[in-house]
């Protein structure tokens, strides 16, 4: 008999948080709990802890009480999985690869066990209308985040290299200003928000950088967003780039690229595309534009990420859109965020970094696109 | 040549979130990296996306860049983490057990693997005096968020079966009011708190239920909260069991029983102490007084789950005061919260939960109990 094991908590902010396992039993549990599936039955096993609510939540076929196995283990000197798995006749395991490794470990023991290199369930992927409608809610809440600091910067002067509003700080407007902002925003709509990329000037260069200190005048303003829903656990992702007061030429001609990239890319967005193409079409098209990457210098500079990943009950999840071939399938919701990164100033090209992200709906014809948020260039000069 | 490896994310609510990673190297990023120990010196490894920041932020001897192994590893079939470690002449290697299967399997084909069973980094078990501090601080909140909610309990007034204040809902007072109450407070102070348990009446006999819907009067209202800082990441955990109007005689003797069973540990608490002991001492203790627990019913009922965990970086770290033994050391910072569950009534003992919980210090005489917020059964009827 074959089992297809999953091991992980589901509820929010848990380090042992397991995606799979949440959509599969919509059971929320803080800590590690398994699930087996067996000749197309699903046995969740539990803790005395937990297995009287996982009786009430948990959609699975049985709740399977550890403890019930636990004196037949402790005399065979292994684990309570272990052991209900052999009373189930179970000779293959595969595990996702993302199982801890010491489960992994105690299954080799006992089972012979492969380990799932694809997908653990592939119809995760392609999103239900209920997971669109979560996603595309926390869409909505970014794009009222997004308002609310244009609104504040809109509102701010420019004196000398800083950005002023008397509403904030002592008067100068900063990384950690605009993220409160945005923060508080999104938790009032119900959304949970942290590590929001608020990254100024050089700081813009570095993608992952969450900014901090005094706001740049005509500097780029990366503005990198990603909460999560604190009741259906969904995420969105979102980034704009603005400037308060018109950037040099060179900083308006660098952000043209990364807009026409970004176009590019969701007009070639459709059910049966290959993601690695369209990858290589920005990577091609910066490149063809003056904009070169350079993976091997010090620092790395230009497209140095992918294009995109799929986005839902984790910020990053499969399909990626990066240098691998993934076909793009119906109800795909992925990420474009194409971004150009340059640490010093090369030839023309400023320092700084500019990255535009949307979170996109693959249809049959064409992405649909969840931000209402504007991104031309005259729109993100505040 | 020997090598001790981890694999894992430290960003806020990551799934891949791996304590031991950002406690080492203080570096916070979304996506796994790894960190491999060779001959005392600490090595980071990082993609193109993440290099220039963990330059910058990551408290390590050396950042390798992946992209720098890729071809050599391309070119023999392996992955750039394998021919970083052949590159030093690793023949030997130590990993976490949470390691992901997929990295444990890909080492086991190229080196000899052995799994840490004890804790990775013994000396995170002992907190330095400013984690204690930033764990203080997230219960200093937390004690405001209790006192908040309870203000509101205080006010509200009692109609029938339900509890009513004229500022919530329409005028019936709710777990999800209280909860908001509570995480909002906390989010004010700067830190996130999602799944906080308002737990009333039958649902409180479930130790995880979140709790939904009209809160009861004289029935117990588990309140657990365990926020986690926005900056620095700490946890902390604490439950109180509050009423609204007297509960009946049997109620308050439950309340009594585990009031007093925490009292009797936490008095028992200080470094040299077994874990074990104090938890087999709570468990005898209610059985002595008449508060049987049965694992093997259907449903199950008692003290059902361990005395107590470690909480710093996570929020169920080692050591466990449980079922196994863990000698209680200086500096330890682990919660000590007895309960007892009865999800029917079961002679004169009421159907209903009550928890007490408390973070503490572990100290050479004695145990420093983080929350000021008051537990006597006077207390806790509003």
């Amino acid at each position: 008999m074959h089992a297809k094991i999953l091991h992980g908590a589901t509820d929010f902010g848990s380090p042992h948080f397991c995606a799979d396992l949440l959509w599969r039993t919509q059971f929320r549990v803080p800590d590690p709990v398994t699930l087996a599936e067996i000749d197309g039955k699903r046995y969740l096993l539990a803790s005395s802890l937990e297995v009287e609510r996982a009786h009430k939540q948990a959609r699975v076929d049985e709740v399977v009480h550890l403890e019930s196995y636990a004196h037949a283990a402790k005399e065979r000197g292994e684990s309570a999985l272990v052991a209900f798995l052999k009373s189930k006749d179970i000779d293959t395991v595969e595990v996702s690869g993302g199982i801890p490794f010491h489960v992994g470990e105690d299954l080799s023991n006992h089972f012979s066990v492969s380990v799932c290199r694809e997908v653990f369930y592939p119809e995760r992927i392609c999103k239900q209308p209920h997971e669109i409608a979560e996603i595309a809610s926390a869409q909505a809440a970014v794009d009222r985040a997004l308002e609310r600091a244009c609104t504040v910067l809109n509102e701010a002067r420019i004196s000398g290299e800083y950005i002023t509003h008397p509403s904030y700080g002592e008067g100068v407007l900063t990384s950690e200003a605009v993220r409160d902002i945005i923060e508080h925003s999104l938790y009032q709509d119900g959304f949970l928000a942290s590590d929001t990329i608020v990254a100024c000037g050089i700081q813009a260069a570095d993608p992952h950088m969450r900014g901090s200190g005094p706001l740049l005048a005509y500097q780029p303003i990366v503005l990198d967003i990603f909460p999560r829903s604190r009741t259906s656990l969904y995420f969105t992702d979102c980034t704009r780039t603005v400037f308060k007061g018109e950037p040099s030429q060179e900083m308006q001609a660098l952000y043209e690229v990364v807009y026409e990239a970004q176009a590019g890319a969701i007009e070639k967005i459709r059910a049966g595309v290959d993601g690695f193409e369209i990858y290589e079409w920005v990577k091609n098209s910066f490149e063809e534009k003056g904009y070169p990457t350079n993976l091997s210098s010090r620092p790395v500079y230009g497209f140095i990420h992918g294009l995109g990943h799929g986005v839902g009950l984790e910020i990053h999840e499969e399909p990626r859109l990066g240098s691998c071939h993934a076909e793009l399938r119906e109800d795909m919701v992925v990420t474009v965020e194409p971004g150009l990164y340059y640490p010093r100033p090369l030839g023309s090209i400023p320092a700084g970094g500019v990255r535009i992200e949307d979170t996109i709906v693959a249809q049959k014809d064409y992405a649909f696109v969840l931000s209402r948020f504007p991104k031309r260039l005259e729109d993100v000069i505040l």
